[in-house]
């Protein structure tokens, strides 16, 4: 039998222990804020039909879709027939969260709360070609709150973000930004430039590549795209004498800038609320309303976010209001909004930070190691009564020579090794370890939990 | 267009919130019994190597495993030369998990522990026909020592899932036993039997249907697999008279039975080491050994154990020793025991006998209502500090009635809604109605988070 390939299909990714007790560290205080906030867990399967993916995400996307073949009779009918990609598969892999919550809101709609509030985590797939910091499977982790069109909702979903970027460490005043615009003030821009309707869409792509190109850049885009340069001119001219300051002032500026467009009126209108009413929460400092952050999905409706770590160029995760999508099952609509935090990126730039904690809730604290055969049952013993107490203990299982057994717990992270030999178990005592200082102390059996649990963290 | 179907694909669900905090309430206790008892998480990708998967689980297993089709121009090239169901996938969904801890050993054998203690809480995908209780997408939940042949290991794992069943609530002294047999004791059955080892394996199928089929019937299986009436009559008469009693009395038959057998001594052996320590922890009353016992899968090498509920046909979960299935994919035996815990059945189970608490963390406690547009400033902060005081807070975001408010609250299972009006603010109070009771009572804002935190769970 030559090499067996035991490494992991490319684009997805083995978690040994540490790997997944940071994930939890970090899942653990998203979902902690999201119920905090009042958001519920929805969980969905990793299967969907394959009709209920396709055609949601695009042409790029239909392609990026993992198809699960079909099996026995029907798998043979379609070979003998005529095969092709979409017939031969009957489901596809979880493609986001977005989809699967129209799907459920649509089916379950009498059961769910007329606001329906629902956190997700759960990892998504795609057929991409695996690239640097570029999965396969990768986690999503979305907040979204269903059918309210009020801009509380907005402040809410930010300052739930805020709050869990807060508690992971991103505590510094630079240490992220949350970025705010509105598809209304985009589009009003858009009018008083003079911009056609029909290359709304290409101007905006262009205009979200200014923080990669510059002024310049978005100008070659734009031509390349095929608009007039009057309005390209008008477009850019205003672009470069946009406020950066404080939110009072963009948005003023903006409010002059937009008055003839109904929906730049509206847009600004509704940003200041949500400005307002974020104030009130922890994102309040973090707010910025960027007038040209444009964010690619095209279904936002309302106002758009997206987390900013300065630095580091791509987003933390980002989101909005997306007042038409939700309903693409049912037939009707309803306003929704919502943000996606990128897990990846977050732990990626925690590791960078050095944000994530000495030691993980998760881990062993104690080893108890295993003497003679004549006490392994005091062993077993001790294991118990730590445990508990509270404690998280292993016990060795070998009867190894100590020295080996602390080398095992020093791999482990573990600092007390606890020991029990037939002098120990005479006198009363357990013979506790320091692994880090190497002292040695005998602590009475009854005194032991107390005594760990003063040092264990 | 038409109705769009919505409902998840067959065999599969969706876990709206409630059934997701029940699922985390139970997943929860595993996990920390299984980190007190010094095991460590691991997670492997849903999509694993086809040829990692094919030919581990039998022929059965390889139609019953969830292939993925092959895409872009692979696709092509097997469509224009001669497809197959192999050929037109290149991965499978995980469909256990043993096989993916037996690669990642094998793959990361350098960076493990010498001993490896994992457990691992994730779906596996069986492309099985539906049916009630039989999922396609379904949680297992696996505690493994990969590295010791010690007994404790036995004893350890028995005790953490006996200490996972107490803590959930399986608590009197009938909620369930733990059965425990030797694949030694069984050999050694057979042998002093006289059964033939060719027809051993078989033999055993037949055996394990006792509970289900009686003595009547094991004989006309043993029949109809070709054994012959001599051999079958032996055995069904040491079957006929096993003492069911307490387990030294078990073990004192099977030392006198088995005593020509060199694997059935050496079994009756490690079955009592294993009930001896296994006395210290938390499996010593739930104990009870079944010389019967059998259990499918034909990797066990050492002692086998099964979760029992009484007047439950099926087991909760079961495991045992396998030491030559850990080294499948790197040419070495690993000595390896451990046990899954069947979640979908612990879940009906404590549905059936009402062990779940009536409230479920995570859940919202408190609804701040939304009162006109002057309050909601207030409402917004008020909501901040109840936050920042620990409680999980849901913002009612629209201007409707409070009857609409107070219903919504209800429905979402909250008990105490916050009103904010002009009157209130004035005054400084918060008016705090418990929707259960109907009463109201004004509560000085800087008290409520002390208020609140009194009544709520």
């Amino acid at each position: 039998m030559g090499k067996v390939n035991t490494a992991p299909v490319g684009g997805t990714r083995d978690f040994l222990p540490l790997d997944v007790l940071r994930r939890d560290y970090v899942i653990g205080a998203i979902e902690r804020v999201y119920q905090g906030y009042g958001f519920e867990p929805l969980e969905t399967p990793t299967l969907e039909r394959l009709d209920t993916l396709l055609g949601k995400y695009g042409e790029e996307g239909d392609q990026l879709i993992f198809r699960v073949l079909r099996r026995g009779q029907e798998l043979r009918r379609v070979l003998d027939d005529a095969p092709s990609e979409n017939r031969l598969a009957d489901a596809g892999l979880r493609y986001d969260l977005t989809v699967p919550l129209a799907r459920v809101v649509a089916e379950y709609r009498h059961r769910l709360p007329r606001i329906f509030k629902r956190y997700q985590i759960q990892p998504v797939y795609r057929a991409d070609r695996p690239a640097k910091g570029r999965y396969r499977e990768f986690y999503q982790c979305d907040a979204d709150v269903v059918g309210s069109a009020s801009q509380t909702v907005e402040a809410e979903v930010i300052g739930a973000v805020a709050q869990i970027l807060g508690e992971l460490g991103f505590s510094g005043p630079d240490a992220f930004a949350m970025r705010l615009n509105h598809r209304g003030v985009l589009h009003g821009l858009m009018e008083v430039a003079g911009v056609p309707a029909a290359l709304e869409g290409s101007a905006l792509v262009a205009i979200d590549k200014l923080d990669k190109v510059g002024l310049e850049g978005v100008r070659r885009e734009l031509d390349a795209r095929g608009l007039d340069e009057g309005a390209a001119t008008t477009l850019l001219g205003t672009m470069a004498e946009a406020p950066s300051g404080a939110n009072e002032a963009v948005l003023a500026w903006l409010a002059r800038l937009l008055e003839p467009s109904e929906a730049g009126r509206r847009g600004v209108a509704e940003l200041r609320t949500v400005v307002d009413y974020a104030a009130y929460g922890p994102a309040a400092a973090r707010l910025r309303v960027d007038p040209y952050l444009a964010r690619g999905l095209s279904y936002y409706t309302g106002p758009i976010f997206e987390v900013e770590f300065p630095g580091f160029s791509g987003s933390g995760g980002g989101g909005g209001r997306y007042d038409n999508l939700i309903g693409m099952f049912g037939g009707q609509n309803v306003p929704a909004c919502g943000f996606s935090l990128g897990l990846e990126r977050i732990i990626l730039l925690m590791e960078e930070r050095g944000l994530f904690p000495e030691r993980l809730a998760g881990q062993p604290q104690v080893l108890v190691t295993r003497g003679d055969e004549g006490t392994t049952g005091a062993s077993l013993a001790l294991a118990q009564q730590l445990r508990a107490g509270g404690l998280r203990v292993d016990l060795y299982p070998d009867a190894d020579g100590y020295g080996k057994q602390f080398k095992y717990a020093v791999g482990r992270g573990i600092r007390y090794a606890m020991l029990l030999g037939a002098r120990e178990l005479e006198a009363g005592v357990v013979a506790a370890k320091d692994l880090e200082s190497g002292a040695q102390e005998d602590v009475p059996t009854q005194d032991i939990v107390a005594w760990l649990s003063e040092r264990v963290c």
